[in-house]
């Protein structure tokens, strides 16, 4: 790669954050941290920043922020807080790179501000696009702003259409492990503890997406995510099961020829991708071994034991903010499921409760949107709430 | 695709050269056919030519150019006859695209005009490669002939190169079906018949290719073409056993990522990909169901059992003209296997005896990798026929 690139990494101390700083320092040369930004984690953060000295961080929680200032103090690195604090990370002039990589909703603002201010956004938050995919997708038009996804099946996919004939693609195919209770009968998923629920048969990731893949909301989302990130409509995008996540998207044209991309499952790969793009980093990991792996197996989904698939086409195709909803309700059940308050089944119910009788709100500004969040979410507790009592 | 392409078949009435004319006639408006080309089969190639109307039509047998002349007369179709006859189907003002798909070493001088003249070459015939891969790639250089692959793994490396950093590059991968006695003990190729031996499992297409597709000299000389074509040393290539032959072959790069492309099992895939690049033709074929394949197996090579892809692999490796030698010794071998002539194990015997005592030619001139190949096929004459007589 030539010449070296600043990052910032909003969410540096979740999954994805860890793994960006783990291939920056293996690729010392190519990149510098500009800033670094978490929710609370005040202690993780001031180490990172003290190994690799942005030039300042952000922590939205204030006295998580003042806890990290005195970690820092003396160390040059100046810490922000609040919304702002996160805000300016998300589109400081020190980078050329933002990585987007808070979880759910709160992730939702600044990705905006990085589009706003033209970065180059490494897009792990699912949230932003599928809550204001069309908002965002505009603004980056406007500002210049490139959006190069990080989820392994976006990325897949993105590479699978580098250099080829956009006019010709006949479908996106996004692969789904099928989580831990592929191939159970529907029978199980009313015992299923949030343990469980978190046991993720390939892939290493934070408890609210390892749930989500569980419900196969995740790949619900991944569908809208899709919808955005490469222009396409929702008919010609299809999920199929393959349980070993070895091939992790792939693209059919008009010919008959499939494009896929595979690789063993580590996210640095699709995170390097992103950071480096259109270059390639040498990560020196091992390589593919598909002999060793053996064989690949593929599957249709199982529409009736995951209905949140379902839910997340009709949400796209009924627009008007329901995609927005439909993911609030969404985090908020997910939330209930591993604080114990809501079985595993109910989380689409809550969902499909919610979307049945959506909050009014405008969809067509980010405030408006934001608002739609809220109130999805309080309409998903009360929900929660009286099915407690009801119990 | 924009614009018509005017398209000269070498080779019209073997299984490439009809697969190609489908897709003309499918694509009507995209494609007129400039000439056409066959070594003696003229009741075919007059009808080929009533149906597709090109200028000219050349038949190598002096004999059959005369029964094709008289099925055409009336038709303003000229006919060629000899060698000239067909370089000029070969390099015809008249043709952007040129389909090399003559079977064997007579497919070699007409590849090299084609290259001469600055054509786009829609390469099958995999002798001009293997025989005289520098030449042609150096020739293609200064002439700026495009070599788009035809042969199906090549087509898909192709693809997977296409739009991507190409210094990245850690691996190609060709897979291969394994033939029809993949899996079965060394044991049972002595008992190899002609008939067992033409009955490949996945494609169809003529019986030289079909023998060293049961032998995995066919591998072999895609080996020795995937060197010219992509312009990468032997050690960066590997190959994959994948009994479905869905994936048709893959590129690995730096970062781990694998790109790879699928399909069903058409070769007419491949073939419009080369007349109509870098555009996609909408070919209306049915889509690849990887849920109704429901899975891909991929094991390691039994070099053992099949001695040839060692054989090719030496050969690139001594260079001076032992690939042309391989591949000739290799074409008559077939010949008298299907001839009864040559047991089946014979094959890479009498390859080896060849390559272990190669004749001496300059390998740096056409006509001298032309005499090499008569050489190497007199002396893999005298080889079985020697080794009839011991029997």
């Amino acid at each position: 790669m030539s010449g070296t690139r600043k990052v910032s990494i909003l969410g540096s101390t979740g999954s994805i954050g860890r793994n960006t700083l783990d291939i920056i320092s293996r690729q010392s040369g190519s990149f510098e941290v500009a800033a670094l930004a978490s929710r609370s984690d005040w202690e993780t953060i001031a180490k990172q920043a003290k190994l690799f000295k942005p030039a300042f961080v952000a922590v939205f929680d204030e006295k998580a922020a003042s806890r990290a200032g005195d970690l820092l103090k003396g160390s040059g690195i100046e810490v922000l807080d609040g919304v702002d604090g996160i805000l300016e990370a998300a589109s400081t002039d020190r980078a050329d790179v933002v990585v987007s990589s808070i979880v759910g909703s709160a992730g939702i603002m600044p990705t905006f501000a990085a589009v706003e201010a033209g970065k180059i956004v490494a897009l792990a938050n699912k949230e932003a696009l599928v809550a204001a995919g069309k908002l965002i997708t505009e603004e980056a038009e406007r500002t210049g702003a490139r959006i190069i996804p990080v989820d392994s099946e976006h990325s897949a996919v993105f590479q699978a259409l580098m250099g080829q004939d956009r006019a010709a693609v006949r479908k996106v195919i996004l692969t789904a492990s099928g989580g831990p209770f592929f191939g159970m009968g529907k029978d199980v998923l009313s015992g299923v503890t949030p343990e469980m629920a978190l046991n993720h048969p390939r892939w290493k990731m934070g408890p609210k997406v390892t749930v989500d893949s569980a419900t196969m909301m995740n790949k619900g989302l991944e569908i809208i995510e899709a919808r955005w990130i490469f222009d396409i409509p929702v008919e010609k995008i299809e999920v199929l099961i393959h349980p070993q996540s070895i091939v992790h998207s792939m693209v059919e044209y008009l010919d008959g020829s499939v494009l896929a991309q595979m690789g063993i499952t580590d996210m640095r790969i699709p995170i390097a991708f992103a950071l480096s793009f259109p270059d390639r980093l040498d990560l020196a990991f091992d390589s593919l071994d598909l002999a060793a792996v053996g064989r690949l197996d593929f599957h249709k989904p199982d529409q009736e034991m995951f209905p949140c698939l379902a839910l997340a086409c009709e949400a796209l195709e009924r627009g008007n903010g329901i995609p927005a909803v439909m993911n609030a309700a969404n985090e908020i059940a997910v939330e209930s499921f591993l604080a114990g308050d809501l079985p595993f089944t109910g989380i689409p119910d809550v969902v499909r409760t919610v979307m049945d009788d959506p909050p009014d709100f405008d969809d067509r500004t980010l405030s408006g949107i934001l608002r739609g969040d809220q109130l999805a979410r309080a309409a998903a507790r009360g929900i929660i709430a009286l099915s407690k009592t009801s119990t």
